[in-house]
């Protein structure tokens, strides 16, 4: 059996999606409203799974309150009520899809979790939209 | 008994909560993280309610339908992926706390319903805050 | 003070909205796809409410034991997995819309939970579309 | 127009339904599992309400982040991971209903607020049983 | 890593569990009430899995509005307020339970969306019953 | 392509997170408020995963109404206003934090379903937090 703890959390941030090479129309064809030059923004939600043995003395994968602190340090407080193409550092070189923006989340935790033990970052944009990163078998990221 | 029929609908806005009057200092004890000048946003829930008699012929207060393009027209298509500060305007003169964002939506919907139908106008702005906005009993708006 | 303690059940049923006195062209305006000729339906939620004084022996309004009990008996039994237009009784003479439903529960369960301490009824018909009957103030239904 | 701003709040607690005036079989026959005596316990959700006037500086009826920390000192961090039965002075007289639980926490946020803003506690003990705490119109508490 | 983007949608239809080579009697031991013969119905809940890399320069693995068409096109618009037994060509020689309807969803989505994008289909009948439909590694459907 | 069928049960069941071989310090640095010596609870949500062929006959991969009874039977009737410390056999000698709660109700159920069908099984502690149990690929558990 594989044990994976699983911990929750929200932030809400604005962004427009925009690739400074595309012209005007270009951009309007592929990112739609989203691309507004004015800024809209989205309450995230943001699950961090962690795969790994369960410690026999703490009946454990890893103590939530640690999952949470990190969140807390390195997205949370980082990206809630800013805006991702302006404020946010781990984002100013990439368009704020919400591909982009997992891909991102997944790379800081993992660095700071360690040991390969995160194995899916999962982002919701809307109830509707959401992105998954896994780690594939058998090899780093 | 009363009858009402509620409507859902979802959009998605950058704001800024800022009061000119108030000096920076002042601005931040007030609003907190909610008025840092970038802009943030939410995925804004609305419900709109619908008191009335129900026709016979249809067994309905008011088409679904119909408060569904009420709502579409006048709130979603103007709000939707746009900055509430800078691109909508009916909220153009007043800071979008969610409050003021709900009585404003109030205003336009009970005009386009009419006949005093519009009992409650309700706003989420994250799963956590909302607004009701609610027809005092006996008298206008 | 007042207090509500509010019960939620769940039943799903196929229904077709459909006036015999309109022509096929009135009923597709007035009821579009919901008048489907061959039955749709819908997963509803019922959400029960019964006002009353806190008995001191037992801290409860009503029992929920007994508030499920009637649901289950009256309104789920009847309901679940039935066409609402063939099958239920209490809908054979009446255009199953959310709001004639509503109505009807609440005329059932009034009886059956006596001395008016049914305040409210309230049904969905998706995420989306919900009605609301309330007992009016000062009078019986 | 009346304006309600609503703060949804979270907290985990143990309890057992029990009355010691009863005898053993009466307990059971009231409260039926939950009188089982090694407690149980639930993920309460509690909403508090408060309808005012809005602030023409701050477009706000009363600051979230104020209402927030209420329920949190006068609340959350007394009954979170407590036993309600045991641990929680408010409600060591009472049985732990959630009619009386609702019912303690309106008075004590009431009082706390103050001039008569909180209008509406809600207090989910699962996502099927829930107690509203309504003031009735014209009058205190 | 693996990159994969989820959109969701949802539709109500009627249905009615059956299988002609059963006698009644065996149908009612296997279905239960799902075989009740004047149909009921649910509001079904689909979710779209696409895995594939993330385009540099849209930031996106499939553009979401591309996949909300080929839905709405494909599965929505023949499904929604339909009879799945009588109305709706892809599933009119087998048995409409959740598990025939999500893999024929899936055989007709994986060849819109084309070249092995598509990883996997959930569908929800109710809040408590889902059926997912896995691409397995390294093969075809 | 794989096809699973999920089901979802909930219960309400009391704890306390408390190693003995932890002096009292350790517990709390550990398990925090969870070590609370009065225990407190949640409301858990099960999410019961099995994967396998679907019959052509019944269109089913397993019965639903035979899944609910395994839960119901296994997991539900002896967890459901227990005390996990206390009342529940198959917790009696282990630490109930959610891994091992979710890794227990694996071992029942997978023994109960049998030929290897159960594939996952989820657990839900609180909206936040929550363990997966997953069946390795090509082996038992």
């Amino acid at each position: 059996m594989k044990t994976t703890v699983i911990k929750r959390a929200t932030f809400s941030a604005g962004h427009r999606l925009f690739n400074p090479r595309f012209d005007e129309k270009k951009n309007l064809e592929v990112f739609g409203a989203c691309s507004n030059p004015n800024y809209h923004g989205h309450n995230y939600i943001l699950e961090v799974h962690v795969t790994g043995p369960v410690d026999s003395q703490t009946g454990m994968v890893m103590n939530l309150k640690a999952i949470k602190s990190v969140i807390e340090d390195e997205i949370v407080s980082k990206g809630d009520h800013r805006n991702l193409n302006i404020d946010v550092d781990f984002m100013s070189d990439i368009i704020p899809t919400t591909e982009n923006l997992a891909s991102r989340i997944f790379g800081i935790l993992d660095q700071k979790i360690g040991t390969g033990l995160l194995s899916k970052v999962v982002l919701w944009e809307s109830d509707n939209n959401r992105v998954e990163i896994t780690r594939e078998k058998g090899g780093g990221i």
